[in-house]
């Protein structure tokens, strides 16, 4: 028998070995022509995707280690989550329906005095990735403080990361001063550099929140280690109409008259953007986050996602925090409510069809990022991140238009396997990379405190 | 031993039998002072709840036949669906992100010509009933054709059902006239009014597909055996923009003028009403059946939620169609949306808080359908008809606000037991009442047949 293997081998055309092959019902790759492949297949070697085809394609030409077959299932990309405060997944729910303000000021900022230190940030991250993962995010964009320890528990669970130490002009949990906020963004990039999960990124807060001096320190720093800069953009109106009055330029008009614009740029809401700005980020080549939970459950605005669409300005999908703003990290729901969002307040049901939403949490996303060699897409070469959605649940049948159905009726809890960058994180809906029951007793745990801090039972 | 057992049950107060104990970390009653229990439970016997409070006062003075227990949980009244049409279950999908004439003329009433007969419509029924009782809805509402079907379909699946037979002014797949849709709908509400599950009723479609004198024969079915009617009701702004140039009334003043609204009504959607039209309504007694999904998602517009309910108008949610409008039934994300569409859409965090959410998928929707002595909350002498929601997964916690998280973090898919009427549906998210397996093979079937009745692949 092994002598007949082994002439077999010698006679016929050999396949190429990879790690993994996964195969379903259908493939959305996202590519240039978003295919979305019946009884699909995805060879991984390596880091890397090699082939994208039909299961027989594939088969015929790869031999794989490992596999995972699904008939009745989606293969996706992993979704790009374009903005979120992972470690505020401690204060989830914390103060609902309040004005931004009472909100801020009575629970979240005292609540992060009282509480945020480095073990915070080491716990809520877990939390925030075990539940980002399980809901098919593969990479993530964060804003907050102790960044270095996200980047620490990022890398630990498998995880993609654009990660932003946040600077700001007040005293904050790991920094007295912007300036001391500055000199840790940097020691931060230095050390996470070259890593192949996280980018490390500067991220000053807001142009209403950080000096002119820090905003163009972020942006050296930034350029000079050739990392994006994230920062808070027209959010609110009030953010709009006081830099109107105080400065007499939009935020973004601001941040280009201090050339902070000038290098790889990603804007968090946009939700107040005029076309005079728009043409500022377009020409700078800034991506945007849009955020359709937080600005509607904080009611800070329908963000004109079509027409920054069709301007030409890449603008992904974020969750935002878990106080408050959101509540979760899922961006099933995100897809869903970015598109529901654009038709009802403009009374127009073809705006933003599944297809487009599905781009934003993929394709869009990555440019957002300037990642879009790496991520976002099933194609050979590209990065492994990809997801594997069940679609054999009552919610996910009839299975009519396969990217209707991603967007409008699965959900997160759909997610049964995830791989990032050629390693499994999630198989059978159990994260390999993170001790679930170690991190959810701590979260309980972190209640107890949390609630004593801000006066609650 | 035995002896022991016998002399102490001669000695100890007798506890009483119930048929089943429930209990849970947090019980969300519902109740008028709105009690959250900690450490809560519910005593069922027969049909009906007996008795909740503290799981130590339950266990003091009940003995259960059977329990569920489960601390990381939370216990609340089944939710309550006010506006559906369930066999469009095998619709889903079938038509995304088109306007309202396109979508039902060149799909839906196509794919309804070609498709829908008695066997579709028991078929879709168990579909949808499959996906609402696991996503937590124990009563909902419906309006669609071959109603009695639907009826033996939803008692089958053990849920509760208040059940319009569509009565419309053309041609439809089980009459050929509105006097034929007016018979059936008498015969049905004969076979059915006494039923302990099923509220049959008259469902005239809407002002503007049904003539004026069977608006009013409806009106007097409904009145003739005690049961509600149920109308699509300003909708869109075409359904009042054409009431008032053809008719020179709203269509709220249309139904007042025939007195079809003398008795009790549920008007789903309630868009475009303005204040004349809820006077009349208040003053009627009508209930509302608001539809955040489907609003949005054809963009028909956002109903003035928190001013309705400030009216004293009882409006509760509804899940809509799953072709185009919605694509699941799941009132987790009705809640969600509706507080977040009213926040939206009036930049004010503060309009409709969880708290207000959770009584529309409760108790308001209870009172709508003029069930509220019955149904929508946890109290001593309501049918036992509860949901235990798991709360121990990383998007549900930590738990600042219990009401807050069933509202904004929590998922139709963490309901894990539903029991309707007394008696088990959902153990551990198994259906005990419906064969998953075939349900789920028959609605892949209908996906080709209807596929190609529309000229989809």
């Amino acid at each position: 028998m092994r002598l007949f293997l082994f002439l077999m081998a010698m006679v016929l055309p050999a396949a190429d070995r990879v790690d993994w092959i996964w195969s379903a019902g259908h493939v959305i790759t996202m590519d240039p022509a978003r295919r979305v492949i019946a009884d699909g297949a995805v060879a991984v070697k390596g880091e890397r995707i090699v082939a994208v085809g039909t299961r027989a394609e594939i088969d015929a030409r790869y031999k794989a280690a490992k596999r995972i077959d699904r008939h009745q299932a989606v293969i996706a990309p992993g979704l790009i989550d374009t903005h979120t405060h992972a470690p505020m997944s401690l204060f989830r729910g914390l103060a609902d329906d309040r004005r931004l303000q009472e909100w801020l000021e009575k629970f979240i900022f005292p609540a992060e005095a009282k509480n945020v230190d480095a073990e915070f940030v080491r716990w809520g991250t877990r939390l925030a990735c075990l539940e980002m993962v399980l809901s098919g995010t593969t990479t993530y964009t964060d804003m907050y403080y102790f960044e270095e320890v996200i980047a620490e528990e990022t890398k630990a669970a498998g995880l993609r990361g654009v990660l932003g130490q946040t600077i700001i002009g007040f005293p904050v949990p790991d920094a007295k001063t912007p300036q001391e906020g500055l000199a840790r963004a940097e020691r931060f990039i230095q050390r996470f550099q070259n890593d192949p999960l996280i980018v490390p990124a500067p991220a000053p807060h807001a142009v209403y929140t950080t000096p002119d001096e820090i905003l163009r320190g972020a942006r050296a720093l930034a350029n000079k280690y050739r990392v994006p800069m994230l920062i808070h953009l027209s959010e609110t109106r009030r953010e709009n109409e006081e830099s109107l009055a105080k400065r007499g330029m939009t935020p973004t008009q601001l941040l280009e008259s201090l050339g902070a614009l000038e290098g790889r740029t990603l804007g968090a809401h946009g939700v107040w953007l005029d076309d005079g700005d728009l043409a500022i980020l377009r020409r700078r080549g800034t991506g945007l986050a849009h955020c359709p939970s937080s600005n509607s459950k904080l009611a800070s605005g329908v963000a004109r996602v079509p027409h920054i669409l069709n301007f030409g300005i890449a603008m992904g999908l974020g969750t935002d925090g878990f106080a408050g703003s959101n509540n979760d990290a899922n961006l099933f729901e995100e897809m869903d409510l970015a598109a529901k969002m654009q038709k009802v307040s403009t009374l127009n049901p073809e705006l933003l069809p599944a297809r487009q939403a599905l781009e934003m949490a993929t394709v869009l996303g990555a440019r957002a990022l300037g990642m879009e060699k790496e991520i976002g897409s099933l194609e050979a070469g590209k990065r492994a991140d990809l997801i594997l959605v069940r679609a054999d649940a009552a919610h996910a049948l009839p299975m009519y238009n396969v990217v209707s159905q991603m967007v409008y009726a699965l959900k997160g809890h759909d997610v049964n396997d995830v791989m990032v960058n050629g390693k499994m994180v999630v198989r059978e809906r159990n994260v390999l990379t993170l001790d679930a029951v170690k991190v959810l007793a701590k979260a309980r745990e972190y209640r107890e405190k949390v609630a004593r801090s801000v006066g609650l039972q």
